[in-house]
């Protein structure tokens, strides 16, 4: 599988796995040790974490699956969030779901995800959410000693628009190595409002989550999901795609933004079918009969 | 009181005193000095106006003031703006309210505001609202002239949105030392639009206008009026203030742009009450109970 | 007429002409090479094109007047665009109307132009329209490549907003000279998503496209048409102008940002009336009664 340089020494598989729901899936440690044996084996080293996933489950169990087979460390990169303050049985005294980037919970966040996935390093850690009460300066302290101190290699942001991007990096020491954005044929929002302009202007690789548009795509009757659905069913006719999927992920694969679609997937034929997406070139113009469909009118 | 670096030399106490409606004080000379020395004592050493408050006639009534106890002018830091002509009485000749930016007006507004005011420097000059006709080369000609002449040490904007504000200041020699904004919890919209990140980006401080929402906000039975003074009634017995006006005051007093709220009353008890909110400290959790409530819905 | 400097050695007539219904007009090549020099008489030099107007037509037919009279060539400025793939007749295989800025599409487009204009450089390229699937570095590739050959003398674009024209304008290595848009007092668009204001950051005069909005104001009968024709009438009155079209121009020639409006008529009448309007000067006041009119509501 193709891999994205994301800094000097960091590359991504251009296929992530994403693991936020690796708590519904109900496998064992060892049932877990050999799905992340066959994603690296398909070529996904890529994981995708967040310290809330799962009602602040999911790190920890991927976390014990690590702990028997520790030599896979080296064979992955890890990704994971902080940020955000959810409500949760865990934490009864909060009242409400909010932010909070400052320099104290970050630090304290990252103990937690090093703790609960048994590692000793973060590759990537991303801010999770725009935080409208954040301190760039908080943010920057935090990211610096996380640096120094060897626990985080690189950072990146999640959700950002441009105008927060060039906010915090304007403070940071290193740069923003990615945006973890939401993109698909249902969600066309960054090309609306400069966040796929700035990461292609930065030459920045944006993670995306929900490539698939959450499954709605595949069932709902909207009228524009039919519209969609319809139009990926011919390009999938057109290009050999075994399904709808494949022909959503070649869709963001295409982009010259080297976008890195994150496959949620539990099960590994699920997965298989994001990889051989990566095989699948789609034309130029079966791009924008993509597009004019997701957006419901023809370009101007 | 805290105080907050513009520039240099340029401090502000953080609570700022606003003269738009003086002249509806009916205060004699005598009594707006002792209102005056009242707020300097309180730790407001900020005073803000505008050529245009009052129909232009307030300047005129902060300068006889003034000329009474002129050892006053060295304990305080006045602001005022120019740039919008209004449809007055005063200028029969007026077809339409607009705004000038032309560097004939801005000159000649500065005169009449050092007239008016009856001192012989101003702190900081702001240009009141964005004008879509401006040729920022003529704004940088009046602030280079007004600047080296010494009647205008600062200046700023108000109500400018981003890319305004990087148009601007492309063009002139000194930086834009603040912009004064509308911010409270009845209006978001310089989070939404990208100022305040800008503001943070760029270590700028805004004043903050309307930060009680105009009054609106006790008593409007509007469903978001109505949602937002719930919440901010909740916290003030929370935080022990003794009115809501005090939270929203701590509201922004809290973030990490450094906002300067703009206190209108000429009332002293009422300016007193805004004093108080600044030994009021409300917590992140706090700030985002107010936030959510604002926007009617949770953070993402 | 006035000219104005978009690069070094490069000057455009303030009023440009344009030739995107240049096929429906029915002229033979000599009465084109008419038409052309009675525009360059009136100092009117730049002529503005595109690969795709008149379904691909309209190159072919200004170049065969040129071949006619070949000395004309030096005397004007010609500006064409690429980047549209259009359904037509001529690409039957073409399934939809999308965009293409690979390096391949752009050489072979002006490999095109410059054979169906009949003359061997360009002086400025413009891209057509912002392409969500553009890679700024294939757009790079062919602009050096073009440069360097002598084929296009400089690069532009068109209908781009601030976040597109900073993302490619950050891969090239020659500066965009312009950004051809629409405005009309019935098009206020990039006033407000800061298009203007970027333009007016970077000096960079515009290329205004539709600036009698379409003729629709001249007859419509929707409310925001008649109260703006109203107002156009009212300053025509004023400052002696033979018809709304010229207030219009004059309101265009007046802005700071120098903008370039493109008269689109092959009636040599219809275009001195244009330049006519280069000697109307309307005030500041009277731009404002006509924005505001545009706006439907005063200046705050």
């Amino acid at each position: 599988m193709k891999r994205v340089q994301l800094a000097g020494d960091l590359q991504f598989s251009q296929i992530i796995h994403g693991l936020w729901r690796l708590s519904e899936w109900n496998m064992t440690s060892e049932e877990l040790v050999t799905f992340i044996e066959d994603c690296i084996e398909l070529g996904i080293t890529t994981f995708d974490h967040a310290d809330i996933y799962g009602d602040y489950s999911c790190e920890k169990i991927f976390g014990e699956a690590l702990a028997l087979k520790p030599e896979l460390r080296e064979k992955m990169q890890i990704v994971t969030k902080c940020g955000i303050k959810l409500c949760s049985s865990k934490f009864p005294e909060l009242r409400i779901g909010h932010y909070d980037t400052s320099t104290e919970h970050i630090l304290h966040s990252v103990e937690n995800s090093l703790k609960n996935l048994q590692i000793n390093y973060i590759d990537l850690l991303l801010i999770h959410r725009l935080d409208p009460f954040m301190d760039p300066k908080e943010v920057a302290n935090a990211f610096n000693q996380l640096h120094k101190e060897g626990k985080v290699h690189h950072f990146g942001v999640s959700n950002f628009l441009p105008s927060q991007f060039r906010m915090l990096q304007a403070h940071l020491d290193m740069p923003l190595v990615t945006n973890q954005i939401e993109v698909s044929p249902m969600q066309l929002e960054h090309f609306e409002k400069g966040t796929i302009d700035l990461m292609l202007e930065k030459g920045i690789s944006p993670m995306i989550w929900s490539p698939l548009a959450g499954g709605e795509i595949f069932t709902s009757q909207k009228e524009d999901a039919v519209r969609v659905r319809a139009m990926l069913e011919e390009i999938a006719t057109e290009v050999g795609a075994t399904s709808i999927d494949q022909v959503m992920y070649a869709w963001l694969l295409a982009h010259p933004a080297k976008m890195m679609p994150i496959v949620g997937s539990g099960k590994i034929e699920r997965v298989k079918t994001a990889v051989e997406a990566t095989n699948i070139s789609i034309s130029r113009e079966q791009w924008f009969r993509i597009y004019v469909a997701a957006m419901g009118h023809p370009v101007p």
